[in-house]
């Protein structure tokens, strides 16, 4: 596969687009924002004046964007414009790295499959950083061959190519670990703080919940607690790394993908609640492991500034 | 130190005792119940008609109780007896390895300073199984002194001995840590079930999960969902491991402790009451695991029968 | 008003148009099942063999129907079928008293608007014993207008119109009610069980916290405690009343309506959490009241069978 | 009875003794603030110097104390001082006014039983409006008889004299009431702000729920949403009322009692930790319905500024 269809070049796909033509291969790509093709075409990447124009012709197309009804749209068609599964020549490989709802990725999945292509849902993980280094982590879903093709491509963005399932499973994968996630993030800044509201040190009590039963990626990766570990959100005023706007959205889709299943998830529907509490109360534009301020009390906060 | 006074001989503290005994130290037991003594002088342990004859002489006293009332009475003395803390030698080093209340190991500690003793808090993790193999972990709370020497003693039952800070500490270590790992357990299983909802595979999930941002210690060694891995009790209908009925008992000491902090623990506050609904369906004796059948759906459950 | 074209006849439909053809209103009724038409043919309504048939002509269409999706393709058609707002005369007044999500209410009324019609959402509570015997609560949206002109064939239904705002806000009414109301279930449930396990007689707790400030619904209508007031589900085994399905139905739809408007509703989230374990455990069609069983102990529930 | 010892003076106590003046009792006083005898002696009570002092020769003791220490301390003795059970004449009624753990109620009866004395433990609701408006509630824990006499001389406080059960009923009475109170405001408030975020209008909203099974106690009397009633603290930006931080303590003790008799309280512990964090954002000495604010957003909060 030599010739890619990159569409939609936010702060996630642009850096992608970008490890895709450093590995040599051709890429078109477009957004409806024409600036953001700039960059791209500086490092050789070929603009293009529509989704469709970019896709006609490629062997792979590649699609990052905000929501399910902008996949929906752009691959099935609106009023105004042909969908990509109408363009595209046969045998093109549809891969979509948005994080939608699991619906959504089913439905496009099934209107390409009765058009004879393959659609993989490959949402990631790993933060524009990854992006960035190209050591994102995608977690596929697709039948077991568009799966092995998908992961051809993916590898020159990512370090971690994973196949959860048949269409959607992908998505479904990604909020289930993200609701988890969410869940670790709350539970290990509740446990800290009870600690320190003992008197205990965060570190010590990090490092002995980390090799205990209570050790998880947050003590390993991103302590929530202000100066245990260097070089994450929590040691910087919880700047950068992962929005808690974002983490919104995402446990919005978990708990979406709850009430399509029927399933009972009071844990990931508890975080979501502090969550939304905590980005109405002004932080959806910081670091999600800011939520351990819910369980400070002010006074300490105070004093930080 | 050669000398070892071990009281509470039950399902953690006899094989912990044997442990002592095999590593060559002359140890002296006591247990309200005399057969409980007999495996231990089998091996050639001294049995004792009371604790405070156990105590009297003894270079380190270890004691495994099962709540905060009997740690108060047996160390500070009752209307019957006398405590060890008035029995003992100079310079003997107590060492509770009992998992109770912050407040009553706080005031034991401080009782026996008085009386120029050093105390040492040191609940243990691991189960009957790490007390039988002595690959226990110790969380223990005392002085930097009085860690050091425990640390000797205790290297011949654990693997990891642990320092979270003064007296008391290991209390609040261990609580805080078993709370945290309650949390894992809930949001895991809810994670997986509304995974297996959607029509993912467990195994192909937690592989997932595992290396992602949702990683965590019961992915990695205690799997919830049946036949995901083996030789867990998930495997094996919930049978062994960590009792609900235990989870529930340190959940309520993590509460308590949330109440004398006035600290907010939402997640841990939820998990003790799923866990407590779960006892009071029946489930009290099984292993903490089988919260994931709170989950699951009836049919499934009946299908397993 | 004299013409009324009802359309859906199931266990709240058909009691509903029986109040209004011994109104002594012209009842065209139409179900998918015929045989659901025959009761009411004999009180004195005509049959017919579509919707549209039903509703062409009519003064006032009104339907009671499951989920959104059918209140979608009934009115505004689909593949296979007209919608209402194509066939129904000019000026015919549109009534939906389906319990829907909000979304599917305003897009209805967008679309009758755009052909000159008046559409209200009107939700009812009461159960198919207040539908029996007129006296429902009909939660509406709409116009003022739209409004009053309802409230009089309502009123043949029903002792309480409320109106509750424009298009969709009946719905949105009804769910936030609803999902008090679990509130309000669970919170009683589990103060009465704490009550209990102290000693205290339920009755007398109940009677306490009826006049303080814990008085609420459900402590004067229909108390969760076996035998507390006669006449009660809880008191029949919990047979009868509002099914735990049906609650587990309102639950999704408030969580649907918070995701929406990004709101946070830590209560109404744990509350769905708990009913869908209890349906899951195989409770489903007993009483919603029924979740009291979930903080008594297993022991307790024998004894009664 | 004619005489009265008062032993407790704060924002309750104070006009609490005033009434029994007023209504024609001998009333002996005592505070261990001399300054907050001044105003009852004003009004003809008589000051004492010591608890034990006010207590001698009273026909009835009544006391209203912050926590179950000093209600502990106080009728039983410590190192500084006997026990008012050591000190009242025979056939001395004592009643406990103040809201505490009902072990520590149960304990002090049972002492004053062993001497032959009834204790009626009679926490109260209302507030200081109340107190001085000698409209309150006690909630009472004590035999029937020993009620029946509390009941004559608490009527010159209250308008509601309510009996629990035997000794400590009344404290878990109280607790299980407030416990149920919390859930109802935090669960009305998150209600009405979903409805809000629909556009719905608080007041129709409210008008609706209180008529419809969401009917409770604080849509009738005490609404958390600011102007929709007038003369409540909601209107009054949040001033007045029942502060935060009592509400925490109160919270407090039902979660103790609830882990005293291994009960689950999901939807109170809930509460707790959500007025725990609002309390450490520094809303303490706000009315207890500002837990309101936690679920609008901040762009709302600051509009009204």
């Amino acid at each position: 596969m030599t010739s890619v269809a990159f569409i939609g070049l936010g702060h996630m796909g642009a850096p992608m687009a970008a490890n895709l033509v450093k590995a040599g291969l051709t890429v078109r790509v477009f957004d409806l924002v024409p600036q953001a093709m700039k960059s791209l075409t500086g490092l050789g990447a070929i603009s293009s004046n529509s989704a469709c124009g970019a896709a006609a012709g490629a062997d792979v197309v590649i699609t990052m964007l905000p929501a399910g009804k902008h996949v929906r749209s752009l691959y099935l068609g609106d009023d105004t414009s042909k969908g990509l599964i109408d363009v595209v020549a046969k045998g093109c490989l549809l891969i979509d790295c948005s994080t939608i709802d699991a619906m959504s990725a089913q439905l496009v999945a099934k209107s390409a499959a009765e058009k004879g292509l393959d659609f993989v849902d490959a949402p990631v993980s790993g933060g524009t950083a990854g992006a960035a280094a190209g050591t994102l982590t995608f977690i596929c879903g697709g039948t077991d061959k568009a799966f092995e093709q998908a992961k051809t491509v993916l590898g020159n963005m990512g370090a971690n190519i994973l196949h959860a399932g048949g269409a959607g499973a992908g998505q479904v994968a990604k909020i289930c670990n993200n609701m988890l996630l969410s869940v670790l993030m709350v539970g290990t800044s509740e446990s800290l703080q009870m600690g320190i509201d003992h008197g205990l040190d965060p570190k010590v009590l990090s490092e002995i919940m980390k090799v205990s039963s209570g050790g998880n990626w947050t003590l390993d990766k991103y302590n929530p607690c202000p100066d245990v570990m260097p070089n994450v959100p929590s040691s910087n005023d919880y700047q950068g790394g992962f929005m808690v706007d974002l983490m919104v959205k995402d446990l919005g889709l978990s708990q979406e993908a709850a009430l399509q299943s029927n399933s009972s998830t009071p844990m990931g529907a508890l975080a979501r609640s502090l969550y939304v509490n905590h980005a109405r109360q002004g932080n959806g534009t910081r670091d999600f492991s800011s939520i351990f301020e819910q369980f400070t009390n002010s006074q300490q906060i105070k004093d930080k500034g």
